[in-house]
């Protein structure tokens, strides 16, 4: 499962180096994770609707070249391991096919209620794995 | 009743214009009302344990001079007008002495769990106004 | 002059009262502003390879109803009032045709190398203008 | 090299699930490594003032427990590798001793003006360096 999605480099992402400020990649992640499961039907408020949630555990962020002001750039996000404790989202930002940079989130699917890990339900494994495989 | 606090600018709170976000002196106002509210024995949080949050309907911001990167900000703070449905705090923002920004953020009383508007409990106009018209 | 653009909420906008934090409001003025800059031919990156930068010197800002996670929220602009030194931009946010948000900001005309205030060029008061007083 | 500061959470820093939003780590990281060459006399200001600048190429987050609303949280920051092209810091985070994240960036050294890579200046290796094998 995979998904492309876009995103304007306004002034507030940038800093006076210039270019986009590294902490606002990870607003980014969320971003392409977000739109890709909304696109396959799997909404991210409706998997909270059901009861679960997936913190991140973990950021990974490599910066290749900077994205800058009044750049269009896109997000292509895929689905990474899906583990009965965790699962990984893996994003990589180009501008017309340059790479910026790549990155990995972890997360932990845990009961919404009670804030505890869980097994990560099949229903979402499901919808999340749905083309994982395909090339 | 009125304070200060400081804060340090990062290349988090710039833009490419080499100048701090117009967007960050909302969190600056937050900051500056926050820690009034605590050294007078007001906490936030423990108004919100109570059962009142405090949501700004309102925030107006007046930049005089930019913030620079690794100024120290001065952020003044003091309790605006107290009335039954609303209240305000006023902010004055300075780099030794010179003022950069000036502001005001209004909040209507409302009923955590409700989500209601509610008038000023006696007990917090108490505290907020302790000092206000004291020179 | 008029454009609308959408944003999402994601929760990087958020704040732990489950609506949108009040400072993110400052920069959906910006990609309000900037969109329809772009849309109508003013980029405001080519303003800038012009000469001029246009910082925010005044925002205001009131929130009528929250904005929350997962709205589709639509921001429409216009161009205030254009003045010699001085203009303004005007702001309403919406989802679904409900009211959000109101807002204003106001901007300086500076040149970008000596950032002093200078008259607001014709030529970018003539593509601000354009269709202004349209019904 | 080692060094300990401390940022108190609020409401901007955190989202709707009542915890610090993932990409504020990454300020927090900015924080901690600019206090530490501050109080070791190697400002990072002073730093680009002779011409250098130390972009972000990598950050490496791992989130132990959530940082909640109005938490005091201790960054302890230390240097990492110092290597010809690239040097890191490393950062844990702490509220009262419960360990709360732990993070890594890497930088690497490029001149200002050109933004190409360069060896580590041995000033900067210096100061950087200084008590990072004492106990």
């Amino acid at each position: 499962m995979r998904g492309i999605t876009q995103v304007r480099v306004y002034f507030s992402d940038t800093d006076q180096m210039g270019v986009v400020y590294n902490g606002n990649y990870l607003t980014w992640f969320e971003i392409g994770r977000t739109e890709l499961m909304r696109e396959r039907g799997c909404d991210y408020a409706s998997v909270e609707d059901r009861g679960i949630a997936l913190p991140v555990t973990e950021a990974h962020l490599r910066i290749r070249n900077p994205a800058r002001y009044n750049d269009l750039v896109e997000i292509e996000t895929r689905v990474g391991r899906l583990r009965t404790r965790d699962l990984a989202f893996l994003y990589q930002m180009r501008v017309e096919d340059r790479l910026l940079a790549e990155g990995e989130t972890v997360h932990v699917p845990v009961n919404r209620e009670t804030g505890r890990s869980v097994r990560l339900p099949d229903w979402l494994r499901g919808e999340l794995d749905a083309g994982t495989n395909v090339p």
